[in-house]
Formats: C-alpha cells, structure tokens, sequence
C-alpha cells in the first residue's frame, strides 16, 4: 500500500472506531465515509463490506490488546499482569456488541480475517498465565485453554444488558478461581 | 385439554426430545410426526411451529432441573446440593446447541414463553446459593444473579466445540470460587 493510502487507510478506521461507538455495529459505511471526509467509493476501495471492516477494526483492536499483554508483562508482576489484562480483555468485550462471539468462531476457524489477532490474543494469555504459575500466584490446575474458555465465557455473559452492570463483580468471582492469593490484586478494585 | 389430546401432547414431546436428541434442533417436523405415529397435522394442532415444538421442550427441561433444585434442597448438605444442581445445569445447557442464547433472551423477555421457567430456575439457584450462604459454605459477596451469570457464562462456553471437553474443569473452577471450601465438594469429582 502507498504511503498516502495507508494513512487513508488509518484514518477510515479510526473514523469507523468513533462512528461504531456512538452508533453501533449498524452504523451505515454511507456515515463512515462522510465523517471520514473521503467518498463512498474510496471507502469500499479500502473496505468492500462492512464485515470487512469490522473485522479490520477488531483485529486493531485485539493486536493493541496482545501489546498490552507484553507491555505488562515486563513491568508488572506475574499475577498483576495477568489480572489487569483479565480486565483490559473485559472493557475490550464491551466495546463491541457480539464481539465475543464472533472470537469464539474465529479462533478455531483458519479461513477467518482474526484467527491470527484471536491466536495472539490467545498466546498472550497463556504466556501470562504460565508467568503466574511459575510464581506461585495462579492455580496450576489449568492451562490457556482454560484461561480463555473462561474469558470468552466472562465476556459473553456481561455483553448481555441484565448482566452488564455485574460485570466488574463477576470479573473479581473468575479472578478469584484463578490467583493464589486474590486479595492481593483484586479485592480492593472491585465494586462487590 | 382432553385427556387423550393430553396424552399425544406428551408423547409427541417425548419422542421430538429424542429426535432433536439424536438429530440437533434442526430436525424436520414430519421426522418428528413419522416417529411419533402421528399425522403432521395433529402435530402441528399441538406445535405450529417447530420453535413453539422446541420451547415446549425447554419449559419441560426446564421445570425438571427446577423440581431437582427443590429435591436437592431437602436431601443434600447446602453445599452439596447448590454444587450437584449447577452440574445438573451444565449437563442440560449441553443438551441442546445454542439453548443458553435462547435462555438469556427469555430470561429478560415476559413475552417469551419461556419466560417462566426461566424465572424458575432462576429463584431455585438464588435459593441454593443463599441456602448455601446462610451454612457458611458458599461466599456471601455474590446474590442470585451473579450465580445465574456464572450458570449463564459457564453453559454459553462449553456450548462451543472448542471447549466442551474443557467444560468438566471449567465447572470445577468456577464452583471453587463460589464454594468456601470447594475441595469437600468438586475436587474429586472433577477431571481435572
């Protein structure tokens, strides 16, 4: 891509992040490519349907999510990594009405344009995992898998509007299987 | 209802429970109609759609996992009672694909007409768990509709090819955050 269509290409999405949080998932590519001050026609050059650039959207948002996994884990210790990624991966679910489902069936779908950003997300949460348990502080009794069952499983039941409200308490419940030692690291931030 | 209509009533549900059993909810209505030795037009006079044929399924699904609630509050120990009942929730949301979807949107839904057993079980877990609360063996920071987000979450996931073999242990650690000794209860039972 040429420098100016990459930036063109930058600038749409993070017009289409805005547009899609005031208006949701069903705002019109017509909206997108006003506010974004480009034409129809550019846009569905760069994005041919809105699938395509939903999915364009969430695999920056999942790739900026698997960064901040690394960024944690070199600066903060192993069981406060990986709590504060648990909750970075909540608000990320509630950003995007069904976003959790559509992970579900990426993940295991090779075809998908976010199996690679669903798989990073995935390796990010094992490695953290893997650094609690080498350090004491999360149960050994289970492995990535696990670890992203339950936060597929978390992520699914807060995007519900009769639990979105709890999400923050069931968060601390989950995280609380999970530590060692929970009071450390999540009873004082959670609102039970 | 007459009592002979009453008895086709519960025959055809019988034998369409077997049906969706063996061929997933996608079953045609005259599969069902040929098993149950009934004209598909007497079918259709007790289910006129397959999803009215399904919900009836549910409510009767539905209303046995809540009479097993009130047998399990009257012959088990508080703990041991709300730790059988929610595996007795996971092996139903196991039952048939996608019925967590369903249950989450009925449960906010008077309209739906499985609006009532939802409710049901509902009140049978919130009791099992404040039953549970009141012995001092299940964590008092959580009320009856955390329980239901954690049932909720829990059968969504392992609902999903990915993590149904997982779904024994994810039940296991989920419990033990409820549970305030969850070893007298889960671990030996669970395939960890």
């Amino acid at each position: 891509m040429r420098a100016d269509a990459k930036k063109n290409h930058s600038h749409i999405l993070a017009v289409a992040r805005e547009v899609i949080t005031e208006h949701g998932a069903d705002a019109s590519m017509r909206d997108i490519s006003r506010r974004a001050g480009v034409g129809l026609a550019t846009l569905l050059r760069h994005f041919p349907t809105r699938e395509a650039l939903f999915e364009a959207l969430l695999c920056t948002n999942l790739d900026a999510l698997t960064q901040k996994a690394d960024v944690l884990e070199t600066s903060n210790s192993p069981d406060e990594a990986l709590v504060s990624w648990f909750r970075e991966w909540v608000a990320f679910t509630q950003s995007y009405k069904g976003v959790v489902a559509l992970m579900a069936a990426a993940h295991t779908n090779p075809d998908s344009a976010l199996y690679a950003s669903c798989a990073a997300v995935h390796s990010a949460s094992a490695r953290l995992l893997l650094r609690a348990q080498a350090d004491g502080t999360a149960r050994t009794d289970m492995n990535g898998d696990d670890l992203f069952g339950l936060m597929a499983a978390l992520g699914w039941v807060v995007d519900l509007p009769s639990f979105a409200t709890r999400a923050d308490h069931l968060f601390h419940i989950i995280a609380s299987a999970i530590l060692t030692n929970p009071s450390r690291n999540i009873a004082e931030r959670a609102a039970c």
